[in-house]
Order: structure tokens, then C-alpha cells, then sequence
């Protein structure tokens, strides 16, 4: 593949970063303060801008109803926030969890109040979405049931399809709802929404804007993600991406190590149904999602960004005319060797020059890390959470 | 639940299996011989008729195109023994992997001899449903993958896509084409009907009368089967029921121990599908699918469907009229309690006095097993064997 | 078996219920309030007594030493006030993971202060399990790591080993150590002590007063958790067997129904150790864990234990005697129907007549459910909660 | 890493090839024939040279006792054709399946005559691997039961711990006993040998020689390969690593894509342990496993060992003294970057360097491609089997 045909395709390949993806994560069992991490939506956003001024490839910032937003505050000055440090909005995720009215679900739950609130809030999210600039829609139904029994099946799935379709009537023009879906957790007998194929129907019904967003790390055990992504493409049913790390029916691991091999044929399979069967993926969101494990979080994010962006111009580097003759011919080997080489290629050198070309660092993460900007944002947010009174490290009881 | 409205359920519950259940079954490692399998189309019948005439509940037979039919004889011929035998023909099964054009798939293959084989072979199959008075086409594509680029993903969809239509339009009216998915087996990267959400997507396509049939072994781990069941019922795309003993991405385990409740609960789904929302699913094929393991292969059968009725007959137990009550309570806890009332109950005396009731013997496995019919079996077909100058038992080599 | 024998099987049958069960549980997306939840040590004894007195199988409590005691507080009050409310001490869980000092772990972080902090926290809840009267250090320790060359795998093997020696040294005469496995969960690429192989290692090499201790829901997916604890029982090292609903990589979930047969053949396997196989497993520690899901706590923890009880009955219920024939004579039928016959009995009848010699109430759950005490407990807690400045209701954020 | 001291590293790294690997595969649903596959020893001795001819790397070849030697015929024939040829001979492999006997399994049987006729043939394979001169006896167990309560389980276990310790008594002086683990193939509920922890147990028991031999593709979903190697390696209980493609709980899926990361994690922790910790691994034994899918089996071959090597090549690669510093002051990021960068790394000139230093093609698939060799040994196998009066291709029935 000759140089500009790549670097087009690097200038393509655009990612969100999620703002809460820069503030200190969680498990189960407890959450690891650091000093450089963000508490403050104007702090996720100077460091969203960060990642982009080094990278090059995270334009766009993912933003969360309940967390970056409040209530009597104009929505719109987040956006001119975002905006002014050079970051365009990317999709805007309500939050349908974090509310006791919650507890047995959202749209499923058996009660009617918890619907409503839900429904409340998506309008809320939509108006939010839409004041911003925001193009899409991010949902994920937390519902599901923890007993046999508990509640019955059919009858959340109704009210599923029932709210689905509300919710994306109540969408403008031009906006696209993105479903999720994940098995086995928050909920640990049945999710509402549990595999892709679940998500799909849901999409299918609510409505043409409706689009089945593919977290990687949310599959089944030895589920095969790129096939998913390729059945979903051609059912021009994809809407997103979210890249993480290996896919097993939960957590979200960090991307660029573990699962480099899955990745790659994640985007191989995309660019095929791009290329070889005219898909239109121009507006498929791609968002970087795993959860925050110990590493600083703006480190953590140029380095997964840096690890897709290698990955993808691997995937760049497969000759597609020589694959799709070797499989014309069965000729596995050939075959499966147009995808080998392609991957063993080392392609730092080429997203370095691309970088570049286009007056940033070649090693985003190296010239980062000696640029002192983690420890100037460490010392004053830790001076601010002083400031106002907060602890100067989180403690928490289960 | 009083008695009538039980037994009334138990009536039908009716269910098919299969006449290479009772050959001896093999593993990828070879095969155990037992003197009192069948080999021959007869003496399969001859075991699928005593396995109903003990159960009660086993009237149907599901019949292989390959294994069962010869070319050039009447296939009505097998109908006709069967009927003689008690029976009624269930589903038919095409086998699309038996024959070396199979290579790289079927329906998906990029040969297009392999396609047009098949597409005669099914052509063939269906005449030969049609002959023998068969409702159902029972499919499974052994199609996939072993290598990531090893053929174009999309491109294998789309042609299953036109194969499909294709069968579906050749079916007779009346006739019902049942698709099963599997994963990782045969093809170690990606099968191309993997998961319940394609093989949906397949049917959806492939016209009216196409339907998932869900065999309760070919799931990824950790995947909740009775909410994938009460899904399909609940689109009016449940087919079958292949019944087995563990999810778990491949291997057909035994019914009856290991997973007793899973099966109960995708019982009670069903139940709910067709009591509480009205769904039809009067043509829905219960079959036994089992890996024929160590066990005298009729007293395998007749274990499984005693089983299988046991357990149908817990959930026939559900008070359906509470469940619903405590589920729009949100009484968790009596919610979860009705099935575990009734999943506690033993349901082995009703459905024993059940089969008093049709003259039955109320202890179908020790009324077997006390029979002779067995070693009767066993000295003949040996006989028969020797007769026909094979070996008095399989050797193999891999 | 005659019922004075399944009777005395059920007297030894006693399990432990941990005092954060009473307390509302967590996912990593928030945590659902209940009015009767408890918050104090006293409110968590006071439940715990409760569900023995309906249970009578649920005598030990088992304590946890951040959240049960406080420092400079004198432990055996706790212990006192647990007699008094008619229980005795189980089983004492250190806290390895609440500390930002565990950042990398406990006894593997390559970080000297958190592994002298972890020893520190070992040796004050050995002092505090020894003044309590406790006989068992459970410990879970929560390391590993997140990306692969995070850390050395050898170096955190051999901390381990270092550490585990040492606290094992440090218990007094009669305690013994109960150590836990788990993978995947919190860190997500590589969990220290992972599986049983690995914590039956670290126990062979820590001294002979340390075993494994089995969660039922701690295994991955496919693994025969049955065969586990009979491979453990057999070499002399099982330790405790943690009660719950399902095994899968990490999620405890209720005991009762999804994986009651899974729970009779762990029974078994347990009752065959013993009678079959001579193995002392007397002190065999059972304790019911579970995440905490939506059920009002006492409830959820009376409806386990019944569970429990019921199953450990049917197992009782398997002809010893008669399986050992069978399976001598490799009839692999008749060895299966009895596992199966024990199983398909419904033992609700027996254990309520264990209960009414007991002077019990024949259905535990009904009786407290009838009885005022949660809605009372709840106005209490409440009030309590208001009382002392807490929020009604527990808001929180990630 | 200078070039020298890779090219040392490579010197060392050592593939066994096993002859059985040269003939068809087959799935539980049949074989596919392909011209050039080997049926005699001579066929398939000849391709395991030509694989070492073009790559180098595999001078060794493993035998199976059944499939290789025929009773009455002495064993250093096959030996010295071997040498012949310029192999080595590497591990002995018997055959504890391909005989109705083991019907229940071999040394696990409850069958008294099942387990002699194992003990028989595992003297004769012991005498078999000391006639060719081979120090590896590897050794798997297909043993296992398919239903709950169908075998004692610690019967089972006891049995198994007899037989082996026999086994290891019978081996002469520097042989070593390589014993694998499997999980639910062939049998379907509970494997007798399942996982790393009791192949670990099983060897400590047997004796000094026994060694726990890794089979990559045969592990849990989720479990840490890399980590379970680490450990064994630790314990001085590590003999052999069987290269393939995925872990997945039985199938051997193909090298070099699907699971390369995990491969180079697996090299890294081996390399760790020898260079790092000391461990003495100069006797592990690499054999390349991999179910034989539709490749011609010459081509898969010097494919795979292609991968291995550029993906050891990788391993080598890391700067050990910069990731162990980085782990020291736990940076993380820089811990992880040291793997990454090893990994991105093109490994593919350096191997090429290495080969034509040793007269040795650059690329050895597209040589061996370009050699007519494939089309020869078809045009001649082919010719073999008609003038044998075999069929031309393979046709069977399940």
C-alpha cells in the first residue's frame, strides 16, 4: 500500500475517549485514587484535549449525562468548554443505573415509576445530546434479572421494545441511538440486553437510527468478535465500536496488549466491508472503553490510542486483491498468510511519520511523559481538592 | 395443578429422536462398540419403536438422509416400516459434511461445485421429506472457517443468504425449515451459523417458513438458553428444541443430571410463551440430541426421555397465576420460590401414574431392563453382523 | 436411609453466614439500598442470629476485620455480644484490597511498605481471630495484575510464598488458614492465586495448617467444580467449601436455584470423601457467599440456607452402597439413576420434620416473612440512620 | 539484543514435529483426504524432514507407539530411518484409546482388565522409546466419565495415582514422563486428568521424572497460559509445551494467527525463568500440536514453525533488564511497553538472517511452495495407495 493511501486512512480512523475514562476507576472491590486524575468535568476535558494534542486521533470526547452534566446548567457551555480546547462532541451516554429508582431495571422494570423516570431522562439525554451537538445516542440497559424467576422474560422484553421505540422517536433528525450490550453483569442471572443478536432485534424494532454498538470486551468466551462486527457491517447495523482489550462477558481490559491479534481482524474485517462489499461505515463511532485500572489515566489513553492506531494500520497493510484471489483459489495458505504479514509488519514507523507530517511527536507517549504535565496536573488538582474541602485521597467501605 | 390439566400437558409433550442415536457414537478419538446398537435403517426403528412403546412419549422419529436412505430405493419404503413400527416421521436431516467436495464448507463454500452438490442434496432431501410424509427440514451447515483470512466472512454470509432462500422456495407447502447453529465445531475459527442471533438473521431472510431450532448443548458458555428460548418464542421463530444436558459450545452432553434445572427453566419458558403470551408453538420439535457415550444406547433414550418428561412436568407445576402475581409485586423472593417449589417437586409418581393411565409400565427404564429385549438385541445383531462377514466389533484407526 | 441417620447427617451439616451479607451489596455500577439492610456490627449480628433461630443450620458468623471491628476497640466484645445472641464465631477475614497502599497488590505487590502493611494487618487479624475464639483465617488475596509485563509473575509467586509461610507461622495452635481462589477479578490479566492448583500449591508450601478454600462461583466456565473438591478432599487439603449459585470466573450468585444439582453432586462428593474414603473433614468449613443482589437480606439469607439444607439432603439420600455396586459392575445406568433418584426426592418434608423435632417453624421463610421483623427492623435501622445525620437513602457516584 | 545472542537464542529453540501431524485429520464428523498427506511411517518421516530441511527448527520427530510400530517389527528400524533422514528421535507417545477395552478409560478404569492391558502397553511403549533412543515419554490419559455418579471419583483418582507411579518405575534411567491434561473431550462431564493442577498432583506423586507437559490450546476460556507456565516452571515441574493456536478447552486450533500475543507471552515467561530465576529448562520439550484442519499438512507445518519462530524471535527481544527495572519502580506503562515493543517488532528479517546463515532459504513456505515437492509426493502417495488397492480417497460413515 503506497504511503498516502495509508495516511488517508490513519486521517479517517478518528476515536472518542470518554471524559470519565479520566477519572479514577473502579472494581467491585474499591477504587485506586491518583493525584493526576480528573474530578472535574473541565479537568476530563483539558485532559481529553491532551490525549488529542499528542495523538492526533481522539478528536472527540464521549460525554455522560448524570457525571459531566447538572441540572440548571446550560449544557451548551460544556460543548463551548470542549470546543475551545479543540475537541468536537462525540456521543453523550444517559445513565440508567445510578438511581435507587433503579433496582429492578429501567425500561424493563416492573415498575412503572422507574420507567418513567427512565423515559424522563432519555428526553433529558436527547435535549442534552442535541444542545451539544452531539450525533449520537449512547445507550446501555444495565436490566436484568438475578433469579430464576425473578421476572418475567417476555414481558421485559416488551417493555424493552416498547421504550426502545419511544426513545428513538424522541430523537431530532440526524441523531443515532448506539445499544450496547453485555451478559452477566450488573445483573447475574439473565441481562435484558445480552448478546448482539438481542441488541439487534431491539435495533430493528425501534427504528432506521437505531445501530448495535460493539464493546469487544462484552462477548461471550471464545465468541469471535470480528464475525460479529462483519455480520452486523453487512446488515448495515453497526453503529460503534468500543475498543478494549480481550473479550470475555465483562470487564473491560486495556487494549494493546492481550488481544492485539483480534483486534487487527476487527479492523480487517471492517475495512473489508468498507471496501470489498461497499458498506457505509463513514459514521461508525469508534471509542476507546476499558475500565481504569491502575496506570495514570491520561497515560494509559495515549497508549491504547497508539496501540489502535498501529493495529489499524496493520489491518491497512493487507493486500486485499491478493487475499480475496488466494481465497478465490483456496488457497488457505496464501490466504492466511496475506493476513500474517500484514500483522507482522511493524508499523510504528509509518503512524510515526504520519504524526509527523502533521507537526505532532512520533512517540506520543514518550514526549508526554517528559513533558512534565502530570506532575503540574497532579500538584494542582490535588491543591484544588484541598481547596474545597475533599480528602487528599479517596477512601471508600463497600 | 390438578391432575387432568397435567396429564392434558404431558399428552403433548411428545418427543422426537433420532435413529442415529441409537448406532454406536464416536468422539474425535474413535468409537465404542456395544453388541445391542443398531447398524442397520431396520434395527434403528426397531429401537426408536421400543423406546416409545416403554416411554409413551417418543413417538416420532427424526430420520438421516445419508445414513438412512439408500439411492434409488422407494423412500417411502422407510415411512411405511415406521409406521408399521408405531412411529411417525419427525424432521429429516440432510448432512452436508459426510462427502470430500464438503472441504471448505457447503452452502458457504467458495467452490461452487460444493454449493451446487449441495444444493442438489437438499433438493434431494426435501423430496425425500416430502415422500415420507416429514414437516421438517432439519439443517445444520457444518460450515466455517479454521483460519483468520482464510475466505471472506461477508462473502460466505452472503452466499448462505442466496442458499437458504433458495432451499426455503423449495420446500412444499406445510414444510418447515429448522436451522441449528453451532460454534467452533467442526471449523476452529469461525463457524458461519455460530450463534442464535445468525442463525435468526438467516431465517429471518430465507422466507416464512424457516425457523432457529436451539440445541440446548451448542451454547458459549456462561449464555442463559431459556432466555435465548423465550427471545425466539417471543419472535415467533422458535423451531425446535434439541434437548442435551450442558451448554457449553459444542458437545451434546446427556439430559437428566448435570443441568436438570436449566432444562426446567426452558420449559417453563416455553410454557409461558404459549400460556401467558399467546404464542403458537404447537409445531415446536422437541428432540433428543445427545452424544451417544458408553451407555446401551436404548436404555440411553429411555433414561433421557423420563428425563426430560420429569422435568416438563415441574414446570407444568409453576403456578403460573402466582409467579406473575409476585413478579408485579416485585416480591422477589415468592417470585424465585414458585419455581423452586416446584422444581423441588417430585413429579416422578404423576408422570408414572401418567403412563399407568395408557397402560404403560409405570418404571419405563427397569421395565426395560428387566425385558431381555436387550441381550435378545445384541445376540441377534452380533449374528447379523457375523453373517454379513463384519467384525464382531469396530476397529478404527484415526 | 432411615431418618435418625439422615437426621444426625443434618445436625453436622452447620453453616457460616458472613456478617457483610447483611449489609447492602455492591456491583461495579452502584449499590441498592434496603430499608431492613443492616450498617452496624450489632444490626449485622442481630441478623445473623435471626436466621439461625429460623434455620437452626446457620449457628457461626463469620466477621470481617475492617468493617466488624475497630482499631483500639476491644475484640472480644464482639464475640460477646455474638453469644449472646446464640452464636458462635466463625471463621475471620483480613482485608487485603481496602487500602490505596494495595495499589499493586498485597503479599505480591513489589512494593516493600504495602507488603509490611499487608503482614501488619495479618498479624493484628490473627490477634483479633484468636481473641474472638476464632479457628480460621480466611484470606482472599486480591493480586495481580492488569497488563502483561506489568510485574514479574515469578517475583509475586515467590512474595507469596514468602508471605503465606510467614502468617502461617503466625497463627496460634488449632487455627488454621483458608485460602481462596479467584481469577480474573479485580485485576483482569492475571490473577495471583487464579485457580485451585495454584492456592493447593501455596497452602502444600505455607505449613500444615493451611487449605484451599473452594467458592462455588470461583471457577471458570466448563470446570467440574464436584471433581475439585473431591481431588482436594482426597489429598487432605480442602479447607471450606463457599456456598453459591453458579461457577463462573467470578460473580457469586444465589445459591438455591440455577445450580442445585451441581450443589447435590458437591455433597456428595463431600459425603463419599468421608464415608467412602476415610477422610476427616470434620471441621470442614461450609459458608454461604453470595453477592448481595436485590432481596431484602434476611430473607434472601434464610431462603440460601434452606436451599442448601435440602440439597445436602438429597445427597444424604444417595445409596451409598448401592452406586459402589453399580459402578463395580460398570453399569453405568443404574450408578447414574441413583445420584439421579436421590436428586429427583423431595426432601422439603424430611427437613421440615428435622426442624419441628428442633422446634422449629416447619417453613423458615414463611414464618419470617409472617412475622413483622424486617418491616420493623427496617423502621428501626431507619430511624437510626436519621438519627445519626446519614442520608434516608445512600447516593453515590463512581 | 545483539544478533549473536539471538541468533544463540534461536540455536536452542528446538521443535518436535509428530509424525501423525503428516496424515489426515479428522473432526467427530469426518476427515478430509488430501493427495499429499502421509499414510506410511516412511511418508511421514520423510515430511517431518522436509519440514527441518526448509526451517531448521525442527530436527525432532515424535512417534506414536500404535500408529508407528507394528508389533513383531523392531522398533530401531523406525529409528534409524528416522536418522536417516536427519532427525532425531523426540517423545514416545502411547495410545490409551484406540481399543474397545479402555471402553471406561485405561489406568482410571474400574475395569481390572483395561487397566493391565494399559499397564502392558505402556511397558512396551516404555521399551519401544528406549529401543529408538527417546528420553520423552508423553504420556495423556483419555480417561473420564460422561455422567454424574457413573464412577467413583477418587476411585478414580487413586487408580490413576497407581498406575503412574508404576509407569515412572518402569521408565529407564534418563527418561522423562510427560504427562498432559485435557478438560471434557472425550468424555463429556468430568475429565479424569482435567487441568494443570492434577496433571501437577498426579507427577509429584509418580517421581522424580514426571513432568506436567502444557498443551496450549488445551485450557480453560479465561485461564493465564502464560501464567500457568510461569508457575510450573517455578516448581521445577514443567517438561513440555505443545504449540497451538488458542486455548479453548480441547480443540487444538491452528499457530500463528488467532493466539500470537499469547504465544510470545508464553515464550517471554519461559524465557523469564531460565534467564531471570535460574530455572532449569534445557530438556523442555516444544512439539507442535494442532488438530490437522484442510491445509496440506507439509504447508501447515512449516507454516506454524515459521510463526513459533518469529514469535520466540519477538520474546527474545524483550529487554529483560528494562522491564525488570520498570517493574521495580512500578511503571507500568513503561513495564507493559517494553512486551509491546518487543511484539511490535518484524521479527521476520532477523529469522531470515538466522536461516541463511545456516544455508537455509529466507522464506522456507515459499520455497518449499515453489518446489514441486507437494505435487510429487501427491502424484507418488496417490499412485501408492491405487497399487495398494486402497481407495483414492477416504470415505467414511460415522
Amino acid at each position: 500500500m503506497d504511503k498516502d493511501r495509508l495516511f488517508g486512512l490513519l486521517d479517517q480512523f478518528m476515536i472518542e475517549t470518554p471524559t470519565w475514562a479520566y477519572a479514577d476507576g473502579r472494581t467491585r472491590f474499591g477504587k485506586f485514587h491518583q493525584p493526576s486524575s480528573a474530578s472535574t468535568i473541565e479537568e476530563k476535558l483539558a485532559d481529553a484535549a491532551t490525549v488529542h494534542r499528542y495523538t492526533g486521533c481522539c478528536p472527540a470526547v464521549a460525554l455522560s449525562v448524570v457525571w459531566d452534566f447538572s441540572i440548571g446548567v446550560d449544557a451548551s457551555a460544556t460543548a463551548t468548554l470542549a470546543r475551545k480546547s479543540g475537541l468536537r462532541i462525540g456521543s453523550v451516554s444517559p445513565n440508567l443505573y445510578e438511581d435507587q429508582i433503579f433496582r429492578h431495571g429501567s425500561a424493563a422494570s416492573p415498575d412503572e415509576r422507574a420507567r418513567e423516570h427512565a423515559h424522563r431522562h432519555i428526553v433529558a439525554s436527547i435535549a442534552i445530546a442535541h444542545a451539544v451537538g452531539s450525533k449520537g445516542l449512547s445507550l446501555w440497559l444495565p436490566d436484568g434479572t438475578n433469579l430464576p424467576g425473578e421476572d418475567d422474560m417476555a414481558g421485559r422484553k416488551e417493555r424493552i421494545h416498547g421504550a426502545l421505540r419511544q426513545w428513538h422517536d424522541a430523537m431530532p433528525a440526524g441523531m443515532k441511538m448506539l445499544l450496547e450490550y453485555k451478559a452477566l453483569e450488573p445483573a447475574c442471572y439473565a441481562a435484558d440486553v445480552a448478546d448482539w443478536g438481542m441488541a439487534y432485534i431491539y435495533c430493528k424494532d425501534a427504528g432506521p437510527n437505531a445501530r448495535v454498538a460493539v464493546d469487544v470486551g462484552h462477548q461471550y468466551h471464545g465468541q469471535n468478535v470480528e464475525q460479529i462486527i462483519s455480520f452486523l457491517a453487512d446488515e448495515e447495523m453497526l453503529g460503534g465500536v468500543y475498543l478494549g482489550g480481550r473479550p470475555s462477558a465483562g470487564a473491560e481490559s486495556p487494549l494493546g496488549s492481550i488481544y492485539p491479534f483480534g483486534m487487527f481482524c476487527i479492523f480487517h474485517e471492517i475495512r473489508q466491508a468498507a471496501e470489498v462489499r461497499g458498506r457505509d461505515l463513514s459514521r461508525l463511532v469508534y471509542r476507546i472503553e476499558e475500565s481504569q485500572g491502575p496506570r495514570p489515566r491520561v497515560q494509559a489513553m495515549i497508549s491504547s490510542a497508539m496501540a489502535a492506531q498501529e493495529l489499524y494500520a496493520k489491518a491497512c497493510l493487507v493486500d486485499i486483491k491478493k487475499v480475496t484471489d488466494a481465497q478465490a483459489r483456496m488457497d488457505l495458505v496464501e490466504a492466511e498468510a496475506c493476513l500474517r504479514d500484514a500483522f507482522s509488519s511493524d508499523t510504528r514507523p509509518m503512524v510515526a511519520e504520519w504524526r509527523k507530517k502533521k507537526s505532532l511527536e512520533p512517540d506520543p507517549l514518550a514526549a508526554y511523559r517528559a513533558s512534565g504535565l502530570e506532575a503540574a496536573a497532579a500538584k494542582e488538582r490535588e491543591g484544588a481538592r484541598a481547596a474545597a474541602g475533599l480528602p487528599a485521597t479517596v477512601e471508600w467501605k463497600t
